[in-house]
């Protein structure tokens, strides 16, 4: 496993890979969970390479948001991806990325407005930059993302079609505790009694797919249903959201092609979860 | 010469270059003149493959802008570039180049947004992402643009730079006829009464730098004479700018590193032209 830091060594060594080698990227902001190795697994099953980035990107953070104590182990983070054999770990400092003079910004227009980015203005126009930035840099065949963030994996799919990168999305599934919370580096804000609340987000979900089975189709009656289960838990409610799959549009009907999304807030910590309808 | 009208087509010969392949791409919107043909000279000598674009990007025109009477000679412009023995030539389909529901767009803050970009809202956001995608599609190593679009030029390199995209940029200098004027796709526009004063665009940049050359260094003084010239000529003046070459920022002494760029309507056409002050 080689560790780069310098972008001009990540792009020189990328521009060697010929067309024969497939490359798979699993970008990251690091402290890395069971979700970010299973994204790492399906790389390395699927590609001749495999690229991780730990970055923990300034422009995906609002001024009020918790960018300084984001959680951080880079140590902890390296050994966790040595034990998996990749192959690269490409670790840029912030000063590189965006040095001083920085100007250039991707805005994918609409649906970065919507859900996460009407709470967290900037977010994905953050996130789209970066990630353009990060594939521009690694140049991979496969970008592996999970679908917890799953607003972020549809704004970026957008981007790289629009933009003809030709670099393409591998969708992997949410991972969760045993418990049913969805992995996430910010649980570990989570004291043990906010940890034991959070439960309230995948409960919702899993009540929303239960009342659908049996024939629920009407996304207020779902969505008061899911609100009681997350204000009983002590939850405080961000957004509930049962939308397209692929435009993030609002439906008046669910059907299989439905998703429903939500942000919590567990105490101080905003938490996010989806899930598809389909059984 | 083969004419490449699919983008995927487009992107399937540009993955299949190897590194060894040095790829030069002119982008263009047609109506080729002795201008375009510099720079495709130049890739020539320089690359081992040419690829020369021509796309009359909508998204860079604004809504009251000449896209619809913007000069189009397909069959012209290939002839010329036949005789330029041009490998390829990419003649991509607004349809295929903006489908809909199309909503990426790259922003280059702040220098966008000055000078033209003031008189033009939205224009170097449309032409950064226009480039951006054809750089995904031809992905070559060098871009050959010319000086005439000073602050294009100053944009996309700014963009190509922040976005870490490899592709760098070959400035050309500006191509002039005979009488000073610089080539234009739009001097067709001009009749031959305004071809006579359109003259007075190159002639007060030549007094600028004669001035300059005789020690004047105040921008207020030498906007003043370039504004007699133009005024005299019945031109129009959008503006007349003494910048730093590499910022655009005003400057407030003429150094050799001030370019002065300015933009002049000749009846209902606008007109641009720029130069070094470096003598």
């Amino acid at each position: 496993m080689k560790l780069i830091t310098d972008i001009n060594d990540q792009r020189n060594l990328s521009r060697l890979w010929d067309i024969g080698t497939k490359v798979g990227f699993v970008p990251t902001m690091g402290y890395l969970h069971e979700g970010h190795l299973s994204l790492v697994a399906k790389s390395n099953s699927e590609c001749d390479v495999t690229v991780v980035s730990i970055f923990v990107n300034p422009a995906q953070f609002g001024p009020k948001e918790d960018l300084s104590s984001y959680p951080r182990d880079l140590e902890r983070d390296l050994a966790m991806l040595e034990r998996y054999k990749v192959d690269y770990v490409f670790f840029p400092t912030t000063g590189m990325m965006y040095p001083a003079g920085y100007q250039s910004w991707i805005m994918v227009q609409g649906i970065s407005d919507v859900l996460c980015g009407a709470s967290r203005p900037g977010h994905f126009k953050g996130v789209a930059t970066v990630v353009a930035k990060l594939v521009n840099l690694v140049n991979p065949d496969f970008m592996y993302m999970g679908e917890k963030d799953y607003q972020q994996v549809v704004v970026l799919e957008t981007m790289l079609r629009d933009l003809n990168m030709h670099t393409r999305i591998v969708r992997c599934p949410i991972v969760r505790e045993k418990d049913g919370l969805a992995l996430s580096s910010r649980n570990k804000y989570l004291d043990k009694h906010d940890r034991k609340k959070a439960l309230c987000l995948s409960q919702a979900l899993r009540l929303a797919k239960d009342l659908y089975s049996k024939g629920e189709t009407d996304p207020n009656l779902l969505t008061i249903a899911m609100t009681t289960v997350i204000l009983k838990a002590g939850g405080k409610i961000d957004y509930i959201a049962f939308v397209n799959r692929d435009t993030l549009a609002p439906v008046k009907k669910v059907n299989r092609t439905t998703r429903v999304l939500l942000a919590v807030y567990i105490g101080k910590t905003r938490l996010i979860d989806n899930t598809a309808l389909a059984i």
